[in-house]
């Protein structure tokens, strides 16, 4: 926690290790200008396709290619429509088939600028196309800085349920700069640091109790900033190099994202009403509620993280999401269709505290389901 | 080779030694029957989506589906349109939704029960649906039993090319049912003992010459067949052991294949006019004369390998491929656009002689169109 107390402003490097897959994330300002000096330095002779989406292009994308020229990199961008809808087969056929029109070669880079949905779509195509080209992420939502850029899940959505279809990818190379984030809306940037205070909530009460005196540094940008992003990228590095492909201890990353997957649902990923990481903010509120119901927290920690959460400007009750209209029964078949269900029992991410989180691999939907019922009545009074 | 001199009746197993994704292929007759009892040895209290094409289904579908009914195994058959049209985008997506639909979880199984197309397809599916599930192959053509059911490699085609897109994912148990081989036609069955033959050329000379004294044994049916598969899995094993992802000694097994895969896109995957098995033959036969004409190897041996399979009903020749109409320019596209391609150099497998295969990396293009010429020029006169 030694580097929490003194950030600095100078560029920093989390190593994710996996063996023969373990690879760099950088983390500082003018990362897009340096892109292609950096690729270029670690992956000599590739040729690229940027993936990327309208609004992330319209700011971004003419510094990537201009960086990409001028590093003597051949690349050729995509635009895809911004939002989660992108994550279907349609853009997943598309991007694939642009990818083998610009006759890239297992060798060469699918390059995903913009957030976690570009992210999710680009390595998912990269895991496909020839059986696996290399990847490299330059996150530009804080979400995908601090999540998606680690672990190497890549995918799409089903019609039947979010991320279902896809393949473990690692990138080769992870540039997040923390200078694109200025650009990005304030509700875009807290549902983000929605999974920054998750990682606390996790396992690291330290990293919490920092969160708490740093938020508006963080959000205000400097070195705060970098620093948050960078210990997030070790927590879940931590994480995912003890277990790559998710059996055990990398279920604590689930925490709030059970009932947070089944509000998306819920609202058919409609991003007026509900983004992820807001999803994931009202899901840990839950998930500390309902520990505190079964006896496993005390109440002044589930409020100590509420309170931090609405800080923060994120929504902590299912009533905060505009529209209304969530019935037990759909918020039920929801988590009951999330890929943490394992024949009939219901694995949650529960908690004993700040920064106490455990995963509690037999829960009882009946319990579950008067939970969820009492939160809604307490709603609607 | 001694087993290979005692061909016995009963069920062979091989093993493939990929660590913990190690599997057995085990060979005989009546393997569709017993099913049912291998799975719910191997893979206790699996729930399973039967994927197969309309041809299987009609002849083989019914069995299966009692075998893993007797054996307790919750079972939902998928019934695609056969051929290798079915290996595209759509019915990837519509098998995808339809294992979710299904409600099947990570350690549940997709079965293949079909030829390489149906296990290609199926494979794919199993490597994706929540980014991976369990897949258990039942192969039923030749090919599919002595090629794609060792390797892991699974995908579909582009409209730009074949095999363009997939993943590697190992299967958990593979069941080659010999009997079942009584239902294809010759054409089919001479086609996959193409890919047999091409194990004895790569690098077992000893097994080709068994094979020119037992290819009439293999056909008939009897030991002789299974022994034929059961040797094939284990070559194929052997190189796949030693280079699972397919950067070194794995390229030998495409003896045959740039040529090949270059005819059956010539022939927009025309069945009626080459199925993979034919292009096969006919590129190694190429392979073989092109390598003679660089000096590699001496005409005696080129025609032994083409006499074996003219023998077994082959093609060896582009003439000989109905329609005819073969641009060389076209067949150069076809190669250029073919996974092996690299930074415009063109990688081939040559040979020295009848299992003396060995990977060219630096072939001159020039020299295979001049090749392609004449042999098309030949075929003219
Ligand atoms: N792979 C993983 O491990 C992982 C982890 C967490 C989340 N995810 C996925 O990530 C997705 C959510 O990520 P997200 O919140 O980044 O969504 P997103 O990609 O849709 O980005 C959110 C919005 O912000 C815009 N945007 C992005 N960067 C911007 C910038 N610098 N300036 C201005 N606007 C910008 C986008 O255009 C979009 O409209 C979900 O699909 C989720 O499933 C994946
Ligand atoms: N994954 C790999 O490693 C690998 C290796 C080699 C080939 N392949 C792929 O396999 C495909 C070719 O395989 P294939 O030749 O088995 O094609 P296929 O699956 O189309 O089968 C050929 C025909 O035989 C029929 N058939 C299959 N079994 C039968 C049976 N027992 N009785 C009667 N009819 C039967 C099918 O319905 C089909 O019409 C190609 O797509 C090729 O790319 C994959
Ligand atoms: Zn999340
Ligand atoms: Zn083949």
């Amino acid at each position: 926690m030694t580097a929490l107390l003194e950030p600095t402003t100078a560029r920093q490097t989390v190593r994710v290790d996996l063996g023969e897959r373990s690879y760099d994330i950088l983390i500082g300002p003018g990362l897009v200008a340096a892109a292609g000096a950096e690729i270029a330095r670690r992956l000599p002779g590739i040729r690229a396709m940027v993936v990327t989406d309208a609004t992330v292009a319209d700011l971004h994308l003419a510094a990537l290619m201009t960086s990409l020229a001028s590093a003597g990199i051949d690349a050729t961008p995509l635009v895809l429509p911004a939002g989660e809808k992108t994550k279907s087969f349609e853009r997943l056929e598309e991007t694939v088939e642009a990818v083998i029109a610009a006759r890239l070669e297992r060798g060469d880079a699918v390059i995903a600028l913009g957030g976690g949905v570009i992210g999710d779509l680009s390595g998912f195509v990269a895991g496909i196309v020839r059986r696996g080209m290399r990847f490299v992420q330059i996150p530009t939502s804080l979400l995908a800085q601090v999540d998606s850029s680690v672990g190497g899940k890549t995918g799409i959505n089903s019609p039947q349920g979010k991320n279902l279809v896809g393949v473990f990818h690692q990138p080769a190379l992870v540039l997040a700069d923390t200078g694109v984030l200025d650009t990005l809306s304030r509700r875009e940037f807290a549902a983000g640091y929605a999974e920054v205070v998750k990682y606390g909530l996790i396992d690291r009460p330290d990293f919490f109790a920092w969160l708490e005196r740093h938020r508006e540094a963080i959000f205000a940008g400097g070195p705060e900033r970098a620093e948050a992003i960078a210990e997030s990228c070790r927590a879940k590095a931590a994480v995912v190099a003890a277990d790559e492909r998710e059996d055990g201890a990398r279920a604590l990353l689930n925490l709030g994202h059970t009932f947070g997957h089944a509000l998306e649902a819920a609202c058919h990923y409609d991003s007026d009403r509900l983004v992820h990481g807001e999803g994931v903010a009202i899901g840990m509120a839950l998930a500390h509620r309902f520990s505190v119901r079964l006896g496993l927290c005390n109440g002044q920690d589930a409020v100590r993280a509420e309170r931090h959460l609405e800080a923060a400007g994120l929504p902590t009750r299912i009533d905060q999401i505009p529209g209304g209209g969530f019935p037990v029964a759909e918020l039920m078949r929801g988590i009951g269709q999330d890929k943490k269900v394992s024949r009939g029992r219901l694995t949650f991410i529960l908690t004993r505290g700040i920064g106490a989180a455990f995963v509690a691999r037999d829960v009882d939907p009946a319990a579950v389901e008067a939970f969820l019922a009492d939160e809604l009545a307490h709603a609607a009074a």
